[in-house]
């Protein structure tokens, strides 16, 4: 028998010669791209290279490489494999282009949170657990007489590895002192234990404890701990006579005692009353399950060791240190290598190993995918840590690092600004494993801002010029350098860093073309000194003092071990540091939290769950006045709680006394369907159905405002229930939308439309863009102010109907910060922002930065956690945290102007700093 | 602004080199690949090139290119896009394989047949059902007045298009006097009336009739037709005093009249009882729905036209005739090519073109994509054609050339067989298209035993050497060409014609290289004279000569059109002619169905519904004695029924009477549940059994047979219900199986295993090859004799237990014929096999041939619809039809020896049999 290797290596060069007569194009071939803004546009992308996507933010970046490339290559894809699929897996989407050649099947890879409901972890999401338990199974430490295990005895998420407590949630509901007594300084008289019931129950259960000769008189705390625990967790239910005290009309009668524990459980088991239940609920906590101390794994499981360490532990550790503890695993033996992939099955019995041999040959491998997490910036996170914890930025390394194992090979990656999230110093890693995904024979395709990265790239597609219908043209689709040549495009400047030489030689530089441009792009009239202020690298710029200080001292959270912060009043702060340092444990958790209870948040404001929690922090976002937005409230939207995670602990706040407001604007969605727009979210709505409500004709029609909604019955089109299409009901098929037939889109009825003001009907004021807008409605004052800062922000392409469902991150962050703007500028808020510039083009944020001063120089606060060097050097103060991340950080390196951390000799950012503040 | 069009040019050169710097290595590398019976191979496949899977059947090529190759890449896709989508995809399933490098993205072109719950039709199936109701949307012509309709109203699969009457099925289930009255010689008062009740309930309507004046006495079919229509259809309902005749005792009463019709209605929407139910159920037929004549649409989409056409009169057009309608409308005008892909959408209005023009594009379109399909052979099918009527062929046809204008890039098309049931005169066009869908960026991995496609491959891949555990070797990777210096290669003499060589100089030539092989493949020492005759093209060999004719005349079903047909008895007969020229109407339906009619078919041997509709035909494929095989219904094996296809009708049949019993012995599958399997199948498993009570150990243990089933409880295990695997149950994940934990694997409790016969227990014996226990069990003869004839037809190699799940449809099909073999051979059985060469090798051909000589040899006929040369020139008659598919076909063009066939002017087979016949 010939072996095959033989053959293949004689063969090679002829089957290459005989399999590839003609060349294959090398390139993926886009003609008539219409999606979104794309202006009917054709465009040659190279396969096997590191193509970017650049462009201000609304240009059409993610319309071309997702919406088009990604869209079309998935449709074909499934199509193909399985018609009745497509609609299981998320997209349906047929894009509108022509024609596509030479396109490979994509694999995206977004940024997405983990979603709320599901369970998985690091080590899941990576497919690092499987090793894990496969190390544990087939090679742990058993203790004598233990039976083997299977590898999914090691897994909480199966039947057989479950902590029958918990169910392998690992989380178990309780009732503690503090939660049943709040108020220790209270007799039971007085109700001190708050988790009995009221009314005459409650007296019979004082009554009963008299009877049995406690003392309900003292306050709670004087009574000795026996008598307390007694009281509040026994399960003994004694049955006692007793003769009612004071009143007289009652005889007397045999009782039954219960603790406040027993009548938690009681009510929980066994009411049928919400209110009862919700009650008793109020007085539980959720902990670490106490049988498998969180890890939701059965004790069998737990027994078993690998290095000294039980799964419950390796799962816990920051991937640096399960790097140090696999290493001297992996290196104990070297021998033959069994091959972990072939998890036997029936038939076939598994050669019976050396355990050491396993377990070093598993290690191995672990440890070869780990080490490109620490590369990453991601070694302080654990593979017990739950994705929804996790940031969009790095969730997106966790998959791209994954998909290094994935084997794939031929298909197009589409990377949505992989930088994010990223201290500059990572990104050097980052580039490597995209270069990496090449090399497997893949096309790695880059929506991305971050022009270090940009640079790199092996082809450059610059999609502009300006937002929205100023946009969807290709400007450039060539080598990076050739750019240079694009006089038109906005990006130019940027990675040829015009503006870091025009930085340095004055703002003036600047704005003869990147500024002037963005300004273009904006339409945007921004006020001189906010101009000049929001130029980064001006030296010679006034640095704001602080007004006062919030000093906040022994925080304890997550990685910050009994830090204390001072936070500048009344200026602009950007906090710094590599990835896992701690920034947004301390601005979006501690800060959040600490000022959040401080403020009296109005009810609007605050999401529901905020005030119950520890953990949680005060959401306030914005507020809408109109009655559509009601329909918006969508439980995936409120930020995610961990039952798990610990309490923000706090020694001592001093100066908070001056903040007043707390409002943090994020990237979430401004709602999840398309009846929430751009005009409801800000509340601009209303003017305008007020506007329509007080022309003649509704008034002679007996219209009021709600006529001039679509959300609910009376004015809008009832074919489609005011959504403007309706579903295309396929019997036996998958189903497609497809615009109503009575309305045409326009979502109203004939006798709403027939109500204009100016000649325009609510419909037609919908499609208007802002800027638009800003001019028909200018002597509205409601709404011309919103449209106003609406056009600050950037936003004047956006039409005032676009579904909230039609936005992107970026877009949804600026309408936030704009109905921020629009607001009476009462002083004295404390504005967070967790990275602002994601999904920014450099020359968006010199926009971004314009408004933030604006907040700062109306008297707010202001507080940044940013990457993005151009906003850092724009910052009156910075705290940098490191020295890096997780255990090794939670310190502040440096506090102070940028240019006193820039020139900070151990800061990890100050050489970033430095560049961008110094001529290049 | 700069073209990116111009951008790409001049920098397509600086691309491909800066972003492939390094060559990417051409193939696909498999290491340690173990899936079923490889063993542990490594293979490199060259990509972008056409290769070809060889091998005998069951030598591991399946397991290859499918289980191992197409899994992989399956699995690793879908981890990446979608990881829990995977099991909504039909696989989940990992191959046992250490590494494969260099991957692609892979699709499957399996032989499926289409789903019997599907609607798909050939037009939805190619999609150019979508394009048809575009063109009858955008530029039909309407009835003055008549609104415009959508696409979606020309589909009876959407809400909007449905017939109001039928819902869209185009079946109307109806009744009618034949099925009301179906001996018309009977009066009324003898039963004429068959659907109406009986008992009391049918005399009280007996005596209305004759209140009402109507004669029942005569019978039926002397009553006037007027009379006849109102008592059998009218939907009054008179009320009469009826005094009854003969019942003495009771007294006048008020009776009310139901017609036949309007009791079975009334039976059919408001009897709860089933019984009743079926009972009216069976007066019934269906037949196309008077509304829309079968069509499925409303009338205001039936009034459009396009070239004067209906839609449904369009796509009842045999696509020949389909292309010569469109090609005048394509050709009609020139102009600027609008768009129709783009199905535009709200917001954008569609600009008002000129229909005409309209017209024409999406004519050419559809008139490009329905000339593949008529180079494939297919121009005899419809659009409107049901996807369940096809032949997997067909239906692998469709799909492959629906592949054309998917617009994949870079993936691997996996395909099974795709010249079976093609003609050899189509092989050509079919190669064309898989050079198309190489040339479109592809790789192409067939698996294929047609020599005259392997050929032409650019790259072999021949595993084997032989079937089963003695196969699963990689023989030979390369160019084809190299394969003549492998030694060990079943395929090799195939390939270069040393066999038809050597069948020119005699048969003694073939025995040295193939036929020698496959003796030792399939270990059958067939008899001398079975291997003289099966050697073809041995021109020596005595043909046989009928002993009777079976004659039909006056045949119409499909296209054949008052057909004579004469089918000689107790010889072997190959039906040939191009596909879609009446073979499998004549053989699997109009034979089967009248034949089927004449035998008193056993209740076994009859599928339930075979007796109810006249288009069904007796499926006698085997039946077993084991009590397991009750588990094995599934009505999905039953034969698809049409309700809308013609009946069989044929005006005279002579010469029946000598035949007394018809078997099909077909591909489909022998069960779907692994509970199924070979020993059971056979019924060879009850022989077991018994041997196994009758030891000592099971009579002093007081176990029966029936103890030692794994299907029922007592002996088998419990914890898996005898199935040898659990399902592995993850909470919140994807399922996997595992060998069950209690009986690893065995499907037994320990106390059956206990009892052994001859040192095996009844679980080892399930392991045994068929081979192996030919040996273990040679005395006990009901055992014996099956295992005999399974090693004859070269399935020595499987296991006793293998699942009936794990068995290709080439096996199950050997299985079928050894189960025929095994049985007493009685003479005068009609055999009808329809291609049994599908997925055997040539050198299994040979072994087919040597059995069906056997059933000639014992006094039975078999007709065989084939268009394996091999096989056609070992036959001792031909009938070939034609000329060409659909109306074009349906007569029979030759009939008579090989040699006279082969010698026809104007057959299309006689070329390529003349071919085998004569020296090379
Ligand atoms: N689903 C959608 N439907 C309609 N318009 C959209 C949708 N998504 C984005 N847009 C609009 O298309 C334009 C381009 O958006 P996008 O491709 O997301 O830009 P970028 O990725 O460059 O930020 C913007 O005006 C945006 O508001
Ligand atoms: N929800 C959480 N549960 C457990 N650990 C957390 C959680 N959030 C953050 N951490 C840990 O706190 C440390 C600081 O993280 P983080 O504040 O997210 O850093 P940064 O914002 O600088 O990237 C890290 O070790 C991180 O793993
Ligand atoms: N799912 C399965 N499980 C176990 N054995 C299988 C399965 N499918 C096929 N086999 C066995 O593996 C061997 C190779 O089968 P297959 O790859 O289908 O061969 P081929 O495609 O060459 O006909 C045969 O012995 C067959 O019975
Ligand atoms: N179930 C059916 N319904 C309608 N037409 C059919 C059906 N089966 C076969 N035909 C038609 O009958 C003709 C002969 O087909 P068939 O007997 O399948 O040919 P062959 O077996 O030679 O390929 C073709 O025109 C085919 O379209
Ligand atoms: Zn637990
Ligand atoms: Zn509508
Ligand atoms: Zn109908
Ligand atoms: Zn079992």
């Amino acid at each position: 028998m010939r072996t095959d290797l033989d053959s293949t290596a004689t063969a090679t060069a002829s089957a290459s010669a005989s399999a590839n007569p003609t060349q294959i194009d090398p390139f993926v071939r886009v003609r008539g791209a219409r999606e979104n803004n794309l202006q009917n546009v054709d465009v040659a992308i190279p396969r096997d290279a590191i193509v970017a996507f650049t462009g201000v933010s609304g240009s059409g970046k993610s319309s071309l490489a997702f919406g088009t490339i990604f869209a079309e290559a998935q449709r074909r894809f499934f199509e193909s494999v399985a018609p009745y699929a497509r609609r299981l897996i998320q997209q349906g989407h047929t894009p509108k282009v022509e024609e596509i050649s030479g396109l490979p099947p994509a694999v995206a890879l977004q940024q997405r949170r983990g979603t709320p409901s599901s369970r998985s972890s690091v080590g899941t999401l990576t497919t690092l657990s499987n090793s894990v338990r496969m190390m544990y199974s087939r090679a742990g430490t058993y203790p004598a007489g233990a039976a083997h295990l299977a590898a999914e005895a090691f897994s909480p998420n199966t039947a057989t590895g479950a902590c029958p407590v918990c169910h392998g949630l690992g989380v178990a509901h309780t009732v503690s002192e503090q939660t049943l007594v709040p108020d220790t300084s209270l007799s039971i008289r007085d109700g001190a234990i708050a988790a009995w019931p009221g009314a005459w129950q409650g007296k019979n259960l004082r009554d009963i404890t008299v009877e049995l000769g406690y003392d309900i008189d003292s306050p709670w705390r004087d009574l000795p701990q026996k008598a307390r625990d007694w009281l509040l967790f026994t399960e003994e239910q004694p049955t006692v006579q007793v003769t009612p005290q004071r009143d007289r009309v009652a005889k007397p009668y045999s009782g039954r005692f219960w603790s406040a524990k027993s009548y938690v459980m009681h009510t929980l088991a066994d009411s049928k009353s919400q209110p009862m239940r919700d009650r008793a609920l109020a007085y539980m906590t959720s902990g670490p399950c106490p049988s498998c101390d969180g890890s939701g794994l059965r004790p069998e499981a737990l027994a078993i060791t690998v290095a000294g360490l039980s799964i419950a532990d390796l799962n816990a550790l920051p991937l640096t240190e399960l790097a140090a503890t696999l290493r001297p695993v992996a290196h104990a033996t070297t021998g033959t290598r069994p091959t972990p992939r072939d998890h036997s099955s029936a038939g076939t019995e598994a050669p019976s190993d050396n355990n050491a041999e396993i377990a070093a040959t598993i290690s191995r491998d672990l440890l070869q995918r780990v080490e490109v997490l620490l590369e990453l910036g991601l070694g302080y996170l654990s593979l017990n840590r739950a994705t929804v914890t996790l940031s969009p930025g790095e969730m997106q390394r966790l998959r791209i690092a994954t998909q290094l194992r994935s084997g794939l090979f031929g298909v197009i990656y589409v990377l949505d600004e992989p930088s994010a999230g990223l201290h500059p110093a990572d990104a050097e890693p980052l580039l490597a494993v995209l270069e990496q995904l090449k090399a497997s024979g893949n096309s790695v395709y880059v929506v991305e801002h971050n022009m270090d990265i940009v640079r790199r790239a092996d082809w450059l597609v610059d999609v502009g010029p300006r937002a929205g219908e100023g946009g969807g043209h290709i400007l450039y689709s060539g080598p990076v350098a050739g750019l240079a040549d694009v006089a038109d495009s906005i990006t130019r400047p940027f990675l040829f860093d015009e503006t870091a030489t025009g930085a340095a030689g004055g703002a003036g530089g600047v704005a003869t073309s990147a500024t002037a441009a963005a300004a273009t792009a904006a339409t945007a009239a921004a006020p001189p000194t906010a101009g000049v202020r929001a130029a980064a690298g001006d030296s010679s710029r006034a640095l704001r003092s602080p007004e006062h200080w919030l000093r906040l001292s022994g925080i304890r959270h997550h990685n910050l071990r009994d830090l204390d912060a001072g936070v500048p009043l009344g200026i602009l702060t950007a906090v710094t540091g590599v990835s896992g340092s701690g920034k947004s444990t301390l601005v979006s958790q501690v800060l959040a939290d600490v000022v959040g209870r401080h403020v009296h948040t109005p009810a609007s404001e605050a999401s529901g769950e905020a005030d119950t929690t520890a953990t949680s922090t005060t959401t306030a976002t914005t507020t809408a006045g109109d009655d559509d937005l009601a329909l918006d409230l969508d439980p995936a939207l409120a930020p995610a709680l961990d039952p798990t995670d610990e309490r923000v602990t706090v020694r001592s706040v001093t100066g908070i006394d001056t903040v007043d407001r707390l409002v943090r604007v994020d990237q979430k969605p401004i709602g999840r369907t398309p009846r929430s727009n751009l005009a409801t979210y800000t509340g601009l709505f209303d003017a305008v159905r007020k506007v329509f409500a007080a022309t003649d004709e509704a008034r002679s029609r007996g219209f009021g405002a709600g006529r001039f909604s679509f959300n609910v019955a009376g004015g809008r089109c009832e074919t489609c229930q005011g959504e403007g299409f309706i579903a295309v009901e396929m019997v036996f098929l998958p189903g497609t939308y497809g615009p109503c037939p009575t309305c045409h889109g326009s979502r109203y009825n004939a006798d709403t439309l027939e109500v204009t003001y100016r000649g325009k009907s609510v419909a037609d004021v919908l499609g208007l863009t802002v800027e638009a807008a800003a001019t028909f409605l200018a002597d509205v004052p409601a709404a011309a102010r919103s449209l106003e800062t609406l056009r600050e922000v950037g936003l004047g392409y956006l039409r005032l109907g676009q579904p909230a469902t039609e936005l992107s991150g970026g877009e949804a962050q600026r309408i936030k910060l704009a109905t921020e703007l629009q607001r009476a500028r009462r002083g004295h808020t404390l504005y967070l922002l967790d990275e602002p510039t994601t999904g920014l083009h450099p020359a968006d944020v010199r926009l971004l930065l314009t408004q933030l001063n604006r907040l700062v120089d109306a008297g707010n606060t202001v507080v940044v956690v940013e990457h993005n060097m151009d906003v850092v050097a724009a910052a009156d103060w910075v705290i940098d945290l490191g020295p890096s991340g997780g255990d090794e950080g939670g310190m502040i390196v440096a506090a102070g102007t940028p240019h006193q951390v820039a020139t900070h000799a151990t800061s990890k950012t100050a050489p970033y700093l430095a560049r961008r503040l110094t001529p290049a």
